[in-house]
């Protein structure tokens, strides 16, 4: 299914970010890497005869001998290389200009600039690793944070394609024996007790849906948690987002290229990434202005995995925020609403927590009352609940999940099946829909749309 | 001189920008590298036993076992390597955290992270490179043109180090024939003739300031050319810079980061780069906001290397802007001014020039006439001029051209000795003191300080 892909030419790309850096690597791969690159680097040997593995230090001439930068090649002969073909990975000073001047007369040699993700994809049609390692790739190179990062690096090992493999065998093991027996139907012999099928396909089942529960956690941790600071104006939502951002424990990064209505800004503890957002307060209004800005407070709130309601206690709890919080629990019915208590250092303020039905933090942003209680909380909210016992595997994307959940809709319906003691004909139907969802996830099952897909969301280079 | 420098220790950075790509390396030099990334790395083979100059796949494990990263490293073994000393080069994948991540774990080894340019530090110290080498490489990865990275290129090489050589030795020549006759003073035999001493000396100096005349072009072509665009308010400046970025040979590219009072832009035409400053019209007046935007923009001209004079003809040369012209020629001697009647394209348009003094450029920047007629002559103004004769490269940076002052001083003051019929102790000592300026440049003669100047500004993994 993959034949229609142009394999048979050689690419290259810069594999590093280019920047004002020590040093750039430009990656090559194909049949003619070894060919081209040894037209225009001069060194003490010719590359066309050196071992593989080895790096060899000499100069890119450019068409008049000019040398354009003194480099190291490193040559990976097929079929040991990242990609399976022939590679070579060309080290040159870090400059912008320095290394596209490199690469440009590499492509003069004939070489084409390589697709986003084309490496990756070679290395998975030549079989160097399968699906589930080429998007670890991806994601480890996006990772963020420490468990984001951990549980790419463990998909990269194979350890998803490993628990994903066992289970498609033993579906593989049941589906034998059903057609087996259907050799034999004539005969009207029975080679299997009904029973164990239906036990087996159970236990596949009841392993499919252990890596399914895992995905929330595996989406939280890669993509964090989102947290909507809301309340009436004054309340003291500004004063928290800064606090919490200087907690010491916090890692501040800035979203570049934001496309988002309001600033967000992320905090990391013990790994797990929170998604700070400051809204506008929220008040019944006319003023248009002001009223667009509360709407697209509601928008971000009914978004959001946590929404901290800032009240301010040295006024009384007003109807007005009673409503905020009862439209809130209409609109986002799977967020954790935490109410705030702010500025409880103030000699006036009251806990009146009682009148809105939730627990309550009593809080002071300013002088930094309640921020341990609070991040503990939101803490206790991300990690919460059954990752599912048994998995080794935790998954991050959205494609193995929907996979996954087509597995699990064949198994059900098999089982239904055995069940309704219908022919083997219609369990095996089921079984292999199952069997092919899962094929999906280690690449066994593709198609150049979904190839397409994946590869499309790679860097260039990789 | 270069005894109390660490150099007993390990050192590792990350080589290349940092950003989400393909590709991070890791360097990492010292008597420790290979023993110590050892201990981390799981592959096949022990790096302890491997080869010079070759390439393993295999782990970075953390203190659990666990891995961190799929890796390559590349071994190089003393003194075949950038630094002359053991090297090894770790490839990981290019993510910001994944990177970090596995450079924290080869610390924790206890390698210590390098400085800035301690790389390339060690490279000089073990006469892998001389000096000018070094500073070629800092040059090299910060050109922005072609000239500048050519220059820095040919630097590499080594050119620049075999013309300075080449000089010194011949001063040495001098200096032994002088020296030697100081030993038989007392029997007063002359074994040189004066008049050829006076030649040989000339001949150097004649060489020296060869090489000098090169940085007026070496600076230039590094730094680009500074092009201040005045005129009145509303003469067609900020129209004029827009049409300069459109055209077509121009790459344009932001600096990032500027600290300069206006936006600088920048245009590369034929190598040459041209940094055009857009400034605020200038008019006498009372109002102090606008007082201090004039006072910028004098001061913006009297230091750019050319001045675009802009003036909106549809009105006539005001004896306002016959003061302003007059002004810039005394603020800056040394500018090429180009004064550019506007706006010719329009009906009542004069040409007003004679009363200037100047040449002019009947100009439309909307309608785009004359607009190659001026890059030609901020091109002419770039290139015209002697880069010196028989020179084979050409200097940029300020340093050499000190020291080769400092050379030509020396050299002077040795002639005058000559003539004067000075002993020939006067003659030599002038004649060290100009190989001294000499061997500073290719790094034979050097002090800490010196080298940690030339260094720091390097940046960290080179």
């Amino acid at each position: 299914m993959v034949n229609n892909m142009k394999m048979d030419d050689t690419i290259a790309a810069i594999a590093t970010t280019l920047g004002e850096s020590a040093i750039s690597m430009i990656r090559v791969s194909g049949d003619k890497a070894i060919e081209n690159i040894s037209e225009i680097f001069e060194g003490k040997v010719d590359l066309r005869n050196v071992k593989t593995h080895t790096a060899h230090f000499g100069r890119i001439a450019d068409e008049n001998g000019n040398t354009l930068d003194d480099v190291v090649c490193i040559v990976y002969r097929k079929p040991r290389s990242f990609t399976g073909e022939d590679v070579i990975e060309i080290c040159c000073h870090g400059g912008i200009h320095v290394t596209k001047r490199v690469f440009e007369r590499i492509i003069e040699t004939g070489i084409r600039p390589a697709q986003p993700g084309e490496f990756t994809k070679r290395a998975f049609i030549n079989g160097k690793i399968d699906l589930t390692q080429a998007e670890a790739i991806a994601d480890l190179i996006k990772a963020e944070s420490d468990r984001a990062y951990i549980t790419s690096v463990r998909q990269l090992e194979g350890k998803l394609s490993k628990d994903i493999n066992k289970i498609r065998e033993k579906m593989i093991d049941i589906i034998g024996l059903l057609e087996l027996e259907l050799d034999f139907v004539e005969e009207d012999i029975q080679l299997i007790d009904k029973r164990k099928v239906n036990d087996m396909i159970f236990e596949t089942l009841r392993e499919v849906e252990s890596i399914l529960k895992t995905y929330k956690f595996g989406k939280l941790w890669k993509e964090g948690l989102k947290v909507a600071i809301v309340g009436k104006p004054n309340a003291g939502k500004s004063s928290l987002l800064n606090t919490l951002l200087q907690e010491e424990r916090a890692i501040v990064t800035e979203i570049p290229g934001t496309t988002r209505d309001f600033i967000e800004e992320k905090i990391i503890v013990d790994g797990i990434i929170f998604r700070l957002i400051d809204t506008a307060g929220i008040r019944e209004t006319n003023d248009p202005i002001e009223s667009e800005g509360v709407r697209r407070t509601w928008k971000i709130a009914s978004e959001s995995d946590i929404v901290l309601f800032v009240h301010d206690c040295t006024v009384p709890v007003s109807d007005e925020e009673i409503g905020f919080l009862k439209k809130l629990d209409e609109l986002n019915t799977k967020a954790e609403i935490i109410f705030l208590n702010n500025k409880i250092d103030l000699e006036n303020s009251h806990d009146e927590t009682f009148k809105t039905g939730y627990e309550s933090i009593g809080l002071s942003a300013t002088k930094r009352i309640g921020i341990d209680e609070l991040i503990g909380k939101m803490k206790q909210f991300a990690v919460t609940g059954d990752i599912g016992e048994g998995s080794s595997v935790i998954i991050t994307s959205e494609r193995h999940y929907s996979a996954l959940l087509k597995a699990k809709d064949g198994l059900i319906k098999s089982l239904e099946s055995v069940k309704h003691g219908e022919s083997n004909e219609f369990i095996v139907v089921n079984l292999k829909y199952a069997l092919d969802a899962l094929g999906e996830i280690v690449g066994k099952v593709t198609t150049e749309e979904m190839l397409n897909n994946i590869f499309s969301k790679f860097c260039i280079g990789k």
